[in-house]
């Protein structure tokens, strides 16, 4: 009996969810998509616009080194068109581009993802003059791990602080005229999943996802709110998971159902927001079926990914 | 807000699992794997051979066009090779090469392989003038969709039979000298998957594995037996799951566990025999998390299978 499973060689996946500070003018986001998906090899999977937070977000994925090119194809763009004297909106921002996050896919890995994103940092405050600062895996010191402490002064207070606390990663510390700053950084794929309740009573949905949050002292890596869907009227647990290799699909599925029914209803269904990492799946299939063995070399379809 | 998702074209991809009659001369066996190997976009995903069976299995995949290539340079190698005359062995078989199953997987269905089995069937009667019978979902008729109606004759039975009862689908009503006849049709991805029970009672096993397979009147494409395993001694519920779009994992999951609960033991754990096609993987996940619309474009790195 001779059994040979050759594996091949994968150059592996990249994910890249830049925000821009510009949700209002449609052409504009058109150029900025149209400079990603001119990178051979890349492929746009998400876009979405905020008129009121005057905000894009824009996902796309595919090899490294393609998704490098379009990654700095679209600051390009984007430093040309959006000048952020002129911008306001309701979400806090440092910059044209405001934040680049590199997130690791099937055949890469966290460092990959760090390395990255030192690398397009550093070649972009060359390029344009611009103040780049690292955040989340790639940051540099711990105040500079959250995104929040780093754009805090935002574009209008960036130059009192640039000299002292704010003094940038890569590039010059003088903010860009109308660029600002740009950060960047490497983070685990972010997952938006909700899960409906059997019942009426926010009240419920609110006090679970309470008890599962990072913040009140629950699940790591998971944020959870309780909202109330109107029609038909249900209580909803609306969560992001930010990393699943530390807290789970599977389990925050039982810690809910848990919840739910120790309030006397159950779940009704899951919901997931975007889309989702295929080892996210994996891992609730490796769950369901207590299948310890099971990684990507195991589905047939995983061999053809590049 | 605007939001889009923008899904490529992608060719898919098909499995091929052919079965031939050789399973004791493993430089023969590497060649028949090196003429299968040399198609460009086709990857090896297995390769098992049985002595006592005189017989081996090479698994390949990859997009339709080189599937088709890459089974028909597999069949001008084994007719160059194997002299059926010469050939004993404890299974039974038609043809040195016995049979050739196409296996619809992401981005392909199973009217693509129907079409691919009787285009690649007509081709090799015609270039080998060989007879040629098509099974399973590329069965022309009822009496022909089971491999073992079409191969009860054997090779050496054959040329009794091949005017009345098995004249062939394509090619001359003529037994080949050394290559006998071939069997070629499409089918589901067949999945080996076992559950392993906490209870050395083997009993237990035989008796789930009686209830839930389709031949005593259980799950529909179902077959399952139970045996003991030695080490630790473990009852362990050993499965082909012949169509999981029929009976799922998770079915099978929840018909197995509640029938162990019943005998008073529960389940340790799942096994996995070699792969899984990532749809059966996804519908786990579905099932678990209660996903009604989660499919494969869902699957950040499925918009990247070619």
């Amino acid at each position: 009996m001779l059994r040979v499973l050759p594996f091949r060689a994968m150059p592996g996946l990249i994910e890249c969810v830049p925000n821009v500070s510009e949700g209002r003018r449609p052409d504009v986001v058109d150029r900025l998509v149209a400079a990603v998906r001119a990178v051979e090899g890349v492929r746009l999977l998400d876009r979405t616009s905020d008129a009121d937070h005057n905000r894009s977000v824009i996902t796309f994925a595919g090899p490294p080194d393609p998704v490098e090119a379009a990654a700095h194809a679209l600051v390009d763009a984007a430093i040309r068109e959006i000048d952020l004297r002129a911008h306001q909106g309701e979400h806090p921002r440092l910059g044209a581009v405001d934040v680049v996050p590199f997130v690791p896919l099937a055949g890469t890995t966290m460092e990959d993802c760090v390395a990255l994103a030192h690398r397009f940092g550093r070649a972009v405050a060359e390029r344009h003059g611009i103040p780049v600062y690292f955040y989340a895996k790639a940051a540099t010191r711990p105040e500079r791990v959250r995104l929040p402490d780093i754009r805090r002064p935002q574009f209008e207070g960036l130059p009192d602080v640039i000299g002292t606390t704010h003094v940038p990663d890569a590039g010059p510390a003088r903010t860009h005229p109308t660029a600002g700053a740009l950060v960047t950084g490497a983070r685990p794929p972010l997952i938006a999943f909700n899960i409906e309740l059997d019942t009426a009573d926010v009240a419920v949905a609110k006090r679970i996802a309470k008890e599962i949050r990072e913040s009140s002292g629950g699940l790591p890596a998971v944020q959870a709110l309780g909202f109330a869907l109107t029609d038909p009227p249900r209580a909803q647990v609306s969560m992001n998971l930010l990393d699943t290799s530390v807290t789970s699909l599977a389990r925050v599925w039982r810690e809910v159902e848990t919840r739910a029914v120790g309030a006397g209803t159950r779940i009704l269904r899951g919901e997931l927001v975007g889309l989702m990492p295929l080892d996210a799946a994996l891992a609730v299939t490796r769950d369901a079926l207590r299948l310890e063995g099971l990684a990507r070399d195991r589905v047939i379809e995983a061999h053809f990914i590049d």
